[in-house]
């Protein structure tokens, strides 16, 4: 989709088994040219997980210097380990107009919308119920139980702060959540930032 | 265009002689079910227009008394005469499911926020400059000059809350700002109450 706005933040969020990367990948061709942000992270990864591809895996020392310098749009340490999100090819991707696409949490969501609130538009991606996403998430036979514990815990905590966000997908099928993810996608690259439309109303009275 | 969801409210804004008649016409059939809000007001029918069709026309006594009995979602007082809009067929059509669709000025946007802020969105759809509004009105010819350069001075005053509405829609071409409108449309479907939101939380927790 050509459009002559600058780019545009799309924020994902939604427990983990919700469905985010299958809806995104249903609906890919219909949304035009976007980026998909990679975090960065200091945990080790994990057997499969690529370098640039999952994550931008870097060591602590780095990580701490980048905060210091004023490079991550957002960041947070959970379990001793940072995860953010790094400036530079965000606003990389946004000059050439693209739509920025993160699959963030909820704390990660209120950081962006803190500092790009203008051009942020936001969806909560979740699983009809809870006893479905519990359902997926054992289904899928890739987690300890531990680690399914603790995402259904984290669910728990995040369906909260639904109302936080412009949009709700509830993914019961693969068809109508991408359908209303291409309406959540196009609708995003609509938002201006406050300088687009400052300078508009400018040109606008001539 | 099916949705689970309750109705809702798109409000449009934006300059008399923006187009906004015929974007909606021409974006009608992908927009599904709408119903178009018809405001009420206590001025007197000019020639051509029709009760019911392009306002309901009222007594100042009948208006006040809705007034007092709290039937308005939003009312205004211009230049001596009310302009508002009855809460009655709005809820109707909200419970229909259907989407309501508003053309108010800016000062009855604001009030539409402040009582439904959470199933509303809102798009003001203006010509790219002031310029081209001023050479569309006159080129109509219905206008007096004396209402043309009202409706210029309204339009220099309004385009400056350009930044409280969702979106922006600048009419260049009808076919690219009838797509634009359509992707709206559909975007303000997808929003839920926070009634609807609590209910899913609840259900969503089992």
């Amino acid at each position: 989709m050509q459009s002559r706005h600058k780019g545009a933040i799309l924020v994902l969020s939604g427990p983990s088994g919700a469905g985010k990367s299958t809806i995104i990948n249903a609906a890919s061709s219909e949304i035009g040219e976007y980026y998909f942000s990679i975090s960065t992270t200091t945990r080790a990864p994990r057997v499969g997980e690529q370098n640039g591809v999952d994550y931008f895996f870097v060591t602590k020392e780095s990580f701490e210097e980048d905060i210091k310098a004023g490079n991550f749009l957002e960041y947070a340490e959970v379990h001793g380990n940072y995860y953010g999100t790094s400036l530079k090819p965000v606003r990389e991707a946004l000059n050439e107009g693209k739509l920025v696409i993160f699959d963030i949490d909820v704390q990660g969501h209120r950081l962006v919308r803190a500092k790009m609130n203008d051009i942020t538009t936001s969806a909560f991606i979740t699983p009809p119920t809870l006893k479905e996403l519990e359902q997926r998430l054992r289904a899928r036979r890739t987690d300890d139980e531990s680690v399914i514990v603790n995402r259904i815990e984290n669910a728990k905590n995040e369906i909260n702060a639904l109302g936080e966000y412009d949009f709700t997908i509830i993914n019961d099928t693969v068809e109508v959540s991408a359908r209303e993810f291409v309406i959540v996608a196009k609708a995003a690259r609509l938002k201006q930032s406050k300088e687009e439309e400052e300078k508009f109303i400018q040109t606008w009275l001539g």
